[in-house]
């Protein structure tokens, strides 16, 4: 009927230590560990779009699936949380692959960062020697679900009142198994990796970041690897078991 | 950094019982009396794509301020709830003013529409006349907070894992007195506006849809007018109560 079209422009891209699909988590709030830095463009860099902020302690990110745009939507879509077999509705999904390719996250606010120079979080994906390149604003936030430098188009306060619904009912999400590897490192590992990084990088392993239909495999040989950071990481699953192997890449 | 502009299109669009802006709740999830029925565009009018739906209580809705999208965007905004005099910025805030012209709310899912026949829902803001010739799916979804026709570019589940943060601060938002005013109607409204239609007219009165600078006026002469379902209903404040004029008009 009305079949409008609009255009919206990006206000923020975010960092992450995902600089592909492979490993993040399925929804956000699910790895409170995983850090983002959220870098606003020039016309938005002003300490007064961010007035009283501080109050709330989380956000809504409204953001583009920039990496699944290509191709025509479909109708259903197969959640990796069902195994990827089973179809279910787009509108009953949080899926990617989706009419407009807008994503919604929520995220923990953790600081709103403006002085660069004082700045000392050792969880901010921007690093050091790159934060202190950056001007202006930018928000570090937790509970992340997306891959680095995902385009954003809106963010906004999380209002308990309209937002927080304790009687909501979960729908197929429900019936979900949560699904645990034990995770094996080489022994080597925190010569490679600092060991910070690395209890992140164990947690996003430990859900298994294989597809859904490859979580019943329980040996086979292939080897899948995670990007995670600057790091390139083999690993092979055995029964219960990740392991990773030990020729991880620095890339 | 990528400021890469993006097209949206609408999937499907709103039916509310407020054509214009003035009376509408501040925020979803607050009325749960007032419907709204989403109707899809022909490409997305399929059951497949509502598949699995019906399990889920509530849903989030990105949509279009298409009423507020003229002039440039402000950084700061003055929130209704903060008596419209104190400023915040805009991403502390869900203001319909902002960059990208978003909103999203979280509403209720009542039912699956399909089957126009037998459909006989009293509070369908479509009618029974108008749903008749409705063709595919609709949503009939309540704790709506959005004008008539408003175009909505995605529907996806509220999953409490995820959304629901019982533990959130929720900033100024907290520190919102609850205003309400007694409502006085004329004698002979129950003769004008069906009884249920009322009962949901007076809870959006009760709260005072006077602008926020306004709610602190006692007693002024001023005629405000609001547009509720096909009503125009003029209205006046006096010490605590707000007294329905007795010239409704019906449009």
């Amino acid at each position: 009927m009305l079949n409008k079209e609009k255009i919206i422009k990006p206000i923020a891209y975010i960092r992450t230590e995902f600089p592909s699909k492979f490993g993040i988590p399925r929804q956000s709030s699910l790895k409170n560990e995983l850090f983002g830095t959220i870098v606003f463009e020039p016309e938005y860099c002003h300490e007064e779009a961010f007035r009283e902020l501080k109050g709330f302690s989380h956000l809504w990110i409204i953001w583009h699936f920039s990496e699944t745009e290509k191709g025509e939507p479909s109708l259903t879509v197969r959640p990796p949380r069902l195994g990827g077999n089973r179809r279910v509705g787009v509108f009953a999904s949080r899926s990617p692959y989706r009419p407009n390719s807008l994503g919604l996250s929520c995220v923990k606010l953790e600081k709103i960062c403006s002085d660069r120079k004082s700045c000392s979080i050792p969880h901010c994906p921007l690093g050091k020697n790159l934060c202190k390149k950056q001007s202006g604003i930018s928000l570090l936030v937790s509970g992340i679900d997306m891959m680095d430098k995902t385009p954003i188009f809106d963010i906004k306060p999380y209002i308990p009142i309209t937002d927080c619904h304790t009687d909501a009912s979960e729908g197929y999400t429900a019936i979900t198994q949560k699904h645990t590897l034990s995770v094996i490192l080489p022994k080597n590992i925190d010569t490679v990796i600092p060991s910070e990084k690395l209890s992140r990088l164990i947690s996003v392993l430990e859900d298994d970041p294989r597809p859904g239909y490859r979580h019943s495999e329980k040996d086979s040989d292939k080897t899948y690897h995670i990007e995670f950071d600057m790091y390139d990481i083999p690993f092979k699953v055995k029964e219960d078991s990740l392991i990773v192997l030990d020729n991880i890449k620095i890339n």
